[in-house]
């Protein structure tokens, strides 16, 4: 490894550096679902453009029908050197509730955290944007140290990860040939905790649907209607409590086609790891799971799918009471895939059940909020057992090979349109509240995290 | 009936100066469930008592504990006239969604009815403004003919009919010797067509409860706690679903007590009428009847209680999609309650019912938005026959003896508090959109309004 150190070093005296080019990317509020932030989408990607072009690399900012992606190139050493496509986003959530932050989303800053270690805060700042960078600030110290990179890399930066991908699939297959490497390699996923990294060999994938729920031709007064007209926020409670069974189980038809049972020796694995940390939901003020019986909650996390209601609205909501039948109610809906389940028919799945459940002078109106099926690398892959062999040097613990519980459309379309595996290592916590108020960043986890990548790309372009 | 000529000719002589103290009124935004307009229920509650002043009342603006009672008195003809109370609410219900909005709600004026009649456009103007000038100008009307009124006649405009009338049980306690009267008048309610008055001998009574339901310390991203975490939205939606069974019928245990069967008489009367007019769900939209089955949309609605959800709200409801379980979700659910069901114990079955969904390691808060009995005058009281004969002189149409589907919490506490049977008399049309947008009163509303009360004055004064 001693070949590694004066870049491993070079990396520690850029830090300064690096942090404030992470800065300047989160002060832009690049929250992709929301139309009013679609020039911030754009400054974003731009931002990361121009930065890859300092560092030697053939970048820029491609149209696609929705947010921009940032596509870049850079050879290896040699000209049969592998090649690596490096995926992340730069788009981020919404902030609300505003009320609930305690320093402004898109003022990042060092801070200390509530376990006294530094932090770096903001929103996007673990979700995906410090992520990124911890990957940009590694091939930066191999070519400040080396002149040149030991690998082809090829980077693709997406704004809609937050927003159900819905260019991907298009652009992917507009530019094929131009993507296609041998492996992708993701940073957008988390540590098993502070002192154990973790390798994640699956991701589930994703379905986002929003009913809309029509009755009457405007709102009613619920003494004079009450009884006797439908009520579009009974009929949406009826769907959205049908969903699930007593056991836990979703009862869509077919839901579970394609589903996996996981192997009884990585079960064991996990029910281990499980007993022997506190209880995850302890971070977030619950102690009794739901979903599925018998099964750890690590399992239902990486191995089992999910739906969840994300969001209902309708009739009055404001201070006081309003006694309205309204007019109209919506939900948002999504469902996490596993292994081979089929977004398509789950969609179909769940309309043509919804349909069943709306009276026939009401009118449902569906939004298709994307679909990505899930991702598997496979447990005996080179890859895999390099990366975990290269993460000894940086940390003691091994890493773990789990499961990821949350969706990244594209990294499913990577393996559906180019053919390609995807290896997902990423330095996150779990108390950074992704997607939640007060997001952050351990300051550990961005220095040690490039230098987990300089390990990784160290070892996995050596034969 | 020709002593009444000059009285109902007065009315039609004043009816432009008549029109523009309602154009007033109904300009001020005087919406009670809303804190950001207390002042504005202050000032119709003003401007209701000093106009009641200049008609020889002696008036005046009532502090309470939430938005103030005007409370007026006027001498009978001679010292052993009958006395009455009137009743009627200044407040009215929020404006949203405002976009739906033809004209400015706040800003009434005679236009043109979707019928081709003129209307009074406006907030509050079928609910319950206009209906309650209808009184005071045939109160009017007698005092400028005669120099006196029929009857020995008090007031009482209350702010909070629009959200649970929480001042009016202390109110009539603290005033109980001031307010008692031989009957209650009320004017707030509607007619059974345009060309048939009806008079209401019942109302139901409504019970206003807002559930919130709260998990997690924080919104949870659903990758990595979808099918783990309890999702309020859930449960919410669990307990809502939970609330009729398949037959239309409540489920809360204790529901129907104290509901009697409609006697087999009234029952054919009903029938008969509903089938003698188009469909009620017609004028908005639907075609199905919910709720119990077997039974006439009429006695649903004069005579059978109801649940209904009136507002969810929880999760992301904005544009876009955001993959969230949210830490709390709310609900608002009001019950009509008739005959002699017991608000307090229904209050108190729902909670318990609510309690038993929530699971150990979430919690639920009830906000109690008001809850009030159904009140029922008997149906051979003889001042409902003097009423019903009085109104022949104004319709051809005989008057209807109806139930009330809707909620006038203060009436009920009338009966409970001061022991006084109410006379409910209305010219509201079905198409008024009472708390919808658009919200209007036909002008013919208002003018044989205001004669009809001219009449019923009249006959409930003689002997």
């Amino acid at each position: 490894m001693s070949d590694l150190e004066p870049v491993l070093n070079q990396a520690e005296t850029n830090l300064e550096s690096s942090l404030q080019t992470l800065f300047e990317l989160v002060r832009i509020p690049s929250i992709s679902t929301d139309p009013a932030h679609a020039g911030d989408c754009q400054n974003a990607a731009q931002l990361l453009s121009d930065y890859l072009a300092t560092l030697g690399f053939d970048a820029s900012v491609r149209e696609t029908i929705g947010h921009p992606m940032v596509v870049a190139h850079h050879d290896g050493a040699t000209p049969d050197s592998p090649h690596f496509l490096f995926y992340g986003h730069y788009d981020v959530q919404p902030v609300d509730p505003l009320h609930l932050w305690t320093h402004p989303p898109f003022e990042p800053a060092i801070r200390i955290g509530a376990k006294g270690q530094k932090i770096i805060s903001g929103r996007g700042t673990c979700d995906d944007k410090a992520q990124l960078m911890t990957f940009l600030e590694a091939v930066r110290a191999f070519k400040e140290v080396r002149g040149t990179l030991p690998a082809r890399i090829s980077i693709i930066f997406e704004g809609e990860e937050e927003c159900g991908s819905p260019s991907a699939r298009p652009f992917l297959e507009a530019n094929k040939e131009e993507l296609k490497a041998d492996y992708v390699l993701v940073c957008d996923t988390g540590m098993w905790d502070e002192d154990t990294p973790s390798i994640c060999a699956g991701l589930r994938g994703l379905v986002g649907e929003e009913i809309k729920i029509y009755a009457a031709s405007h709102d009613l007064h619920s003494g004079g209607f009450g009884g006797i007209a439908a009520n579009p926020l009974h009929i949406i409670s009826d769907i959205l409590a049908g969903l699930h069974a007593k056991d836990g189980t979703v009862t869509l038809p077919g839901f579970y086609d394609g589903v996996r049972e996981t192997p009884a020796e990585l079960k064991k694995v996990w029910d281990e790891l499980e007993r022997s940390k506190p209880h995850v939901l302890d971070q977030v003020g619950l102690s009794i799971p739901v979903g599925e019986k018998n099964r750890s909650m690590l399992e239902l996390n990486w191995a089992r799918p999910t739906a969840e209601v994300n969001g209902i609205s309708g009739g009055y909501a404001g201070e006081g009471f309003k006694t309205v039948i309204p007019a109209e109610a919506t939900a948002k809906v999504s469902f996490r895939l596993v292994h081979d389940q089929d977004p398509l028919k789950i969609r179909e799945s769940f309309r043509a059940y919804v349909r069943s459940k709306v009276p026939a002078d009401c009118r449902v109106e569906f939004v298709d909020h994307g679909a990505a099926p899930a991702v598997q690398l496979p447990y005996d892959a080179p890859i895999l057992d390099k990366a975990k062999r290269a993460l000894l040097g940086e940390w003691s613990n091994p890493a773990i090979v789990t499961g990821g519980g949350g969706s990244i459309p594209i990294v499913g379309d990577f393996g559906t349109i180019l053919g390609m595996d995807a290896l997902l290592v990423g330095w996150g916590n779990a108390d950074d509240r992704g997607h939640s108020p007060n997001e952050k960043y351990n300051l550990s986890s961005f220095e040690k995290g490039i230098r987990g990548w300089i390990r990784i790309l160290d070892a996995i372009t050596t034969p």
